[in-house]
């Protein structure tokens, strides 16, 4: 049964890496002792042995082991054979350059699709969607396509920022932005907030955490919805 | 002689559209009596048209005329005989996209190293710049390439913006991406803020406006530099 979480950060503020989620983890990744970490948004530019050391110290507080996908000589085999993924956040242009140049979309769609339990954050949320036109980080590599995962029918955009009142900086605001993704493009999009994620589970798709998010579509004014509301009606 | 105005915004807050550069255009364009208008950037996805007429009644007040690329059938011999050019600010993804698809970029970095006197606002501004991959904006289209015009040798960030204090946002600053971008890339890069311009006149390459600009380089900090500084160092 396909089972992956798909949250707007790795970090809440005032509070440690993945604390947030760790619960919900626990059960998302129940019964499984190692899961295999995607360390190649790089956030900062850090090394994939650092930033792999960041997710195995949270993932250990609730006793599972975290390996890095760099360490693999067959990165695609070792994705196939994972019980579990972990994509983390950084830079989503290097994240994906990095997926296409190692051959690892197919095979990651299709682990996620058969059942392996999967987390993104940020970046590795972004990835979810049908492209990754929606980011919001900044273009330092040129990777192969925008097209991405698809494990979700509609395009996401992490860290949701709603616009900030009083503003004097006259570059465009989140909402101005889809906005004109909407220009160019159909697939709806959803601004997910800091502490808000989507559970996919087999074939439903709900908001999950204590925010509303907000819904971008082609064709009429954005608005909010309820946490716990289905998005199965959106597409 | 080469001329050229690479402008960080067209507005400033609480004034009109280019009102605090007309003085300055005056002079620029001084002795011409039409330019022609790049709109691919679409701002808020805008038409071709309105964009125009935008810039057209703002370049009415220093009396030059103003003719969207857009309306030439060829518009590569309409960019090879211009007087004068100005590319608006929008989404730079789109701009870079529309300029290899028309096969503008070659045509317009020979019009500005012949002499042509160019103006440039945000997304305008970045594509002077060796590569596109310093812009803010969302990749709402894939273009065929990050590559740019090259007017200097080195990358623009625009509408740069300080870290806000207090913030609890766990979205990277525009410190932290740059500092990203050149763990993979070693250009140059400038931060100009909000009413601050670059003149390129021949060889010289000066920091002009009010406001101090910042500059990263691949192998120190950032820091600051004042306005009227000359940017010759920077390569």
């Amino acid at each position: 049964m396909k089972s992956a979480i798909i949250a707007s950060t790795s970090t809440i503020h005032g509070s440690g890496y993945l604390d947030y989620l760790l619960d919900t983890l626990k059960q998302h990744y129940s019964g499984i002792e190692d899961i295999i970490f995607v360390p190649y948004a790089r956030p900062s530019g850090i090394s994939h042995d650092d930033y792999t050391a960041i997710a195995a110290k949270a993932f250990a507080k609730i006793d599972i082991k975290v390996v890095g996908l760099h360490e693999f000589n067959n990165p695609i085999e070792a994705i196939k054979k994972a019980k579990g993924i972990f994509t983390g956040g950084g830079n989503t242009f290097v994240l994906v350059n990095q997926l296409y140049k190692n051959k690892i979309l197919e095979p990651l769609k299709d682990a996620i699709d058969n059942g392996t339990p999967y987390l993104g954050t940020s970046a590795g949320s972004n990835i979810c969607g049908l492209t990754m036109n929606t980011t919001n980080d900044m273009p330092i590599v040129y990777p192969p396509s925008f097209k991405t995962l698809g494990i979700v029918p509609f395009n996401i955009n992490p860290h949701y920022l709603d616009p900030i009142k009083g503003s004097t900086h006259m570059g465009e605001t989140r909402e101005t932005r889809i906005k004109e993704f909407h220009k160019f493009n159909t697939q709806p999009v959803i601004g997910i907030r800091e502490g808000s994620w989507i559970e996919v589970k087999n074939k439903s798709i709900t908001l999950r955490g204590l925010l509303d998010a907000r819904i971008f579509t082609h064709d009429k004014p954005p608005y909010e919805i309820e946490t716990n509301t289905s998005l199965a009606f959106l597409k």
